[in-house]
């Protein structure tokens, strides 16, 4: 059973200035909900995908997906309306997530399209020449160097320095009598891009370095504080794989590191900086990069709608509802304050990260005098049923009552739990009813 | 610098009674702190050796370990006073451990001298015929059935029977696509043994077996409570191995465990047992060991005085004041209720655990009637420095100063922080000290 839902609280709040904006909508009344009877030639819409339980399953394609993706594409393989994907995932460089991304969907894909959990790093310019350790799987050498970052030390490197510190596994502990090696230079930053493999192993190095700040070869100080700065991207608790019930996400792995630094010292760990989805920052990446799709394809509409599709409450639809309301009070005219605090945090003229516990509020001219200023003044959050969230019995009638049956907040400990940034603007069974919904809405036939 | 503090403890709510019991002591106005002129020919008293940070950090003999155990063997390479070792590791058999001491000590040492922090499941016999999921590393499968369990399920068969559940690492990840083999029969309960290597692995499948009620070809189902029957050997936060700071312990993977429960279900994690030190059953047992050595060598004085030496105020200092605790109420009469919760939890007739935040206490005869009566009246804490305790400066004037050093609680969640638990009987430098700091107070002389 599947219902289409028209919850969608978009541009409730938009004065009639910005409203105005939407001149290419032909008769409409309101154009991000589509009630008007005039269909568009070209988008004035772009799309952000999530990956992991909207697109796949794991390995596994979830099959409304390509039947999406043809809708997508026209018989040239060019995309009809612009589309990014915006993953949590950060274990690998966006050119291999494009390449994993075509070969499932059957579609032609480039890196630009793709934001992943770390890309709001490239902004922080003031950590670019700081020894930084970076914890994770893959390739997060080059990924930290690609993103900008000059000194970078890995765990496996602070192992094979300092033999001493990982003795969880007995049999990786050092054979003979081992000596401090200590030749790395002193670590200024701690990056965690992802989970990481041998959480034992990250968790004990993470704190060795956090509690001696940065000097290995100290003991700990407990009094210490503030510790280093901490840089953690994705916050994502669980994720949809092939199993039936969802897998550990990098946030899990914070949880753990959370609580051992708290059990340990006492003390609340904080972060310099949270990025990736529910973050502001990813959000305003992905409409650059409509944009610039848009601008590249010489469409004349401004893309004024973007719609988020995913399959988690606390990240895609908290993060989507996060940028619609810092997008209506732009568009409201109430500019603040946050920005001077974020553009601290990054060290740069131009950028922004999500700082805790915050309502995140910037000026134009602050961190978009790099973006430019965003031409969308809404984004609508679309659920799909196909990955982390489960509807008790069929797709749920309403918005709320979805959010009702999330009874456990699984967003981070930095994010409050807002109910409204919880609830979807729409709820559908899978990707490619949110594709036919959103072409309805927008009364849009691919040419 | 160092200090032989008298600050004993042991005796002060002694009822008159038992305090004559001590009949051995020649002279005695305090048998316990040794002040009278009299000496001993043989021993009333039994130690209980602490051993990470004690005798040995990671793989090396603390000096003072060698010189104090030439004082308790003879020249036929015989104990002078009954000695057990008492360990929270509990990732190898008892005999394993007692050959590692052997060498390290270079005297002999019988298997029957040591208590693992599994020691009690021995105890536990309503699960022994249960489906038990184990979680641990080295030889868990041989020490579950060495314990008593028949029906042994490791998290190693669990990720092959469910191939999907085991995420996190990609390279881990199966090759091909996977189905579910699940030929494993229902698992009934799960024991922790000890810190496993992969966290990630452990906690993940843990959480599938407690989420899934043991049948993992279920989905999860977050509102089913109670969860299956957790029961978790050793407690241990941190220890001291041959680094300058203190390395994770069981006690941390139990926080990453509590917590990820807490984050994905809203409510607590419950353990049906916690064992090891500072849980008194492991101080019965070690009583119980002390009295059988010296009646097999035919000592005449009864074993009134237990000291235990240990380098952790959380766990050595704390179980051991626990357990002084309840001797001192056992012989002043105070005989109570708890027994009977305990023997539930055990399904015998006659054993105990730790029941979570609440003081245990038991009447004669129920546990009692498989060990027998203690004969002990007292156990006195003696803290060593030479491990995870480190003074700020010199060994401190005052067992308080030493509490008041210590302002994070590293003890459990279920452990309720009593300052006066914490607060050592001795503070010394080292385990030669103790020795000779007890001898002094025992007036023991060995023959």
């Amino acid at each position: 059973m599947k219902r289409l839902l028209p919850i969608c609280r978009g541009l409730r709040a938009l004065s009639q200035p910005q409203a105005g904006r939407r001149a290419g909508v032909v008769g409409s009344q309101c154009g991000f909900c589509g009630t008007a009877s005039g269909t568009k030639p070209q988008p004035g819409f772009g799309l952000l995908f999530d990956i992991d339980g909207v697109l796949v399953r794991g390995r596994m394609p979830i099959p409304a997906a390509k039947k999406a993706f043809q809708k997508l594409v026209n018989s040239q393989g060019q995309f009809v309306v612009p589309v990014v994907f915006v993953t949590n995932a950060g274990n690998c460089l966006r050119q291999t997530k494009a390449d994993q991304l075509a070969h499932i969907l059957g579609v032609p894909i480039s890196q630009d399209q793709v934001i992943m959990s770390h890309s709001p790093l490239r902004m922080f310019k003031k950590y670019h020449e700081r020894c930084v350790l970076v914890s994770g799987q893959g390739p997060v050498l080059d990924i930290a160097k690609h993103l900008g970052f000059e000194k970078v030390v890995s765990i496996d490197m602070l192992r094979e320095s300092f033999p001493l510190l990982d003795m969880v596994d007995h049999n990786r502990r050092p054979k003979l009598p081992s000596i401090t090696v200590g030749n790395l230079p002193k670590v200024e930053a701690v990056i965690l891009f992802g989970e990481p493999v041998r959480w034992e192993t990250n968790l004990q190095l993470i704190m060795d370095v956090l509690l001696t700040n940065g000097n290995l070869t100290g003991a700990h100080q407990i009094q210490t504080q503030p510790h280093l700065p901490l840089l953690a991207c994705n916050m994502d608790l669980l994720w949809m794989a092939e199993a039936q019930s969802p897998r550990f996400g990098h946030g899990t792995f914070l949880v753990c590191l959370e609580n051992i630094y708290k059990k340990i010292t006492g003390q609340e760990m904080k972060y310099e900086a949270l990025m990736g989805k529910p973050s502001e920052m990813t959000y305003h990446f992905a409409e650059y990069l409509i944009r610039s799709q848009a601008e590249e394809r010489q469409w004349k509409l401004p893309i004024t709608s973007l719609y988020a599709i995913g399959d988690n409450l606390m990240t895609d639809i908290y993060g989507a509802n996060l940028y619609n309301r810092y997008l209506e009070k732009r568009a409201s005219g109430k500019n603040l304050k946050a920005v001077t605090k974020m553009m601290a945090a990054t060290g740069s003229t131009g950028s922004a990260a999500t700082v805790p516990q915050e309502e995140v509020e910037m000026t134009d001219g602050a961190w978009e005098s790099e973006l430019a200023s965003p031409s969308a003044t809404s984004c609508c959050s679309v659920l799909v049923c196909t990955g982390v969230y489960k509807p008790s019995g069929e797709v749920p009638s309403s918005a709320k009552r979805c959010v009702r049956e999330t009874t456990v907040f699984h967003g981070h400990r930095d994010f409050s739990f807002d109910p409204v940034l919880v609830e979807p603007g729409h709820i559908v069974h899978d990707v490619a009813d949110a594709v036919e919904l959103i072409f309805q809405k927008e009364k849009f036939v691919p040419q």
